[in-house]
């Protein structure tokens, strides 16, 4: 293995295994000072982590090399799942403190990658993002159809819709992506919505596709209770309304 | 000590010494299962911390008693610092991309409460603000003038100096504090500014009245280069500009 200590993390594959669905995986985490690990002198992953979800980090295309292993261990431990549990936790309890009109008209937003299904076992085998972005390679996972719910967003999704909330999916996904996404969320739990909505052949940032969609639904009579995401691009901007949730997502930024 | 075991952290004291100018101070971290501790089931202290930096969670009045000893470790350590450290070197990474006129007109805007001077040494007397905030108590430590610089961000003030941008500080501090504040800010190595706001008796929110002073500023012909601040009411609302910049404080929250 040309001087590289390959650590078969049979624990965490295991931890994934039992919560996110995924069987027949061995992720491997490549050591901080192995091939993946040219030290970065000073450079904190958990400092690194906090700026991106603080958003005083923005537009890096990759995670730090040395923070590869420490992004890995986050991604497939418990604080992840931890961290996504007290995003949701928030989340709902500003659903429950609202008094709603329960006319259909009230809808939630929903991302779509991160945030409802999760690609973890995909980015589980590609580095977690160390590697530059591949797009014919998570493509092809995407057409697979078998990216597993995030557990914590699918208890939310769950207890909106018994509170009289609609589901609206807003996903940067083209839209050639449109039946293998539904059939890839209604297979994991995601059984019904007032809209899934995939992005076209609209140029600009995410930011402004996202804002012009809840333009779209707020013209169109909808209330936007909330924006849930992984990316800033998708609470930032207009038509966001009160509140905004940030799931966790030291793996990618898209502005 | 009735069943309360104190914990006198020496280390941690003399870590604070080194870099935040405090001396004679012992400060006491009461332990998780003390006198502080009923245990909250499930509670993730990092989870809690990271969605106060992430504006999951918002609107709080006090630091959950089972995180008082976390976030008095964190605020002591290592930790606050290198995330200090990873948001400083990002705004200055920021304001060393930028082409500047020199004319004067660039300016940056400094909160000034646990962003320029650090009200550490108070807080650790004080529970790390698992205490209700005193608004008696507090105004004496303010006008004791005695508030270190925050080490990280009186470098990034000086970089800033040094490339011709000047400083504007907005506080939250009424017009009362002026003078003590100005002398406080000297002292510690803010030697210069281009303003200092301090909060008239202007009603509304911080959010408000900042973005309120940001407009006039604009008005007066200077340029925004950004905003820093510990807190999400510094850098929210109007007139922020491109990037904005948030230093961690998970004692507390002001909207």
């Amino acid at each position: 293995m040309g001087g590289v200590l390959v650590i078969w993390l049979l624990l965490f594959a295991g931890a994934v295994e039992l919560s996110l669905g995924i069987s027949h995986e061995i992720h491997l985490l490549r050591p901080q000072l192995g091939s993946s690990g040219h030290h970065v002198p000073g450079l904190s992953c958990l400092s690194w982590r906090l700026g991106v979800e603080a958003h005083n980090i923005i537009e890096w295309s990759t995670v730090p090399q040395a923070c590869e292993s420490y992004v890995g261990h986050y991604m497939l431990g418990h604080q992840y799942r931890k961290d996504s549990r007290a995003v949701v936790y928030e989340a709902l309890t500003y659903a429950q403190s609202l008094k709603l009109a329960v006319d259909g008209k009230d809808i939630w937003v929903f991302d779509v990658d991160e945030t409802s299904p999760s690609n973890l076992p995909y980015y589980a085998k590609h580095g977690f993002r160390v590697e530059a972005y591949n797009s014919t390679q998570f493509n092809n996972w995407v057409y697979e159809g078998k990216a597993p719910a995030l557990p914590e967003s699918l208890k939310l999704y769950k207890k909106l819709l018994s509170l009289g909330i609609k589901a609206v999916f807003i996903t940067g996904r083209p839209e050639a992506q449109r039946n293998v996404t539904a059939a890839n969320l209604r297979n994991v739990g995601y059984h019904t919505w007032e809209k899934l909505i995939l992005k076209g052949s609209s140029a600009g940032t995410i930011v402004v596709y996202k804002s012009n969609e809840r333009k779209k639904l707020k013209k169109s009579g909808y209330r936007i209770i909330d924006n849930i995401g992984d990316q800033w691009s998708d609470i930032l901007g207009t038509n966001t309304e009160n509140r905004t949730f940030k799931l966790s997502n030291p793996m990618y930024y898209i502005s």
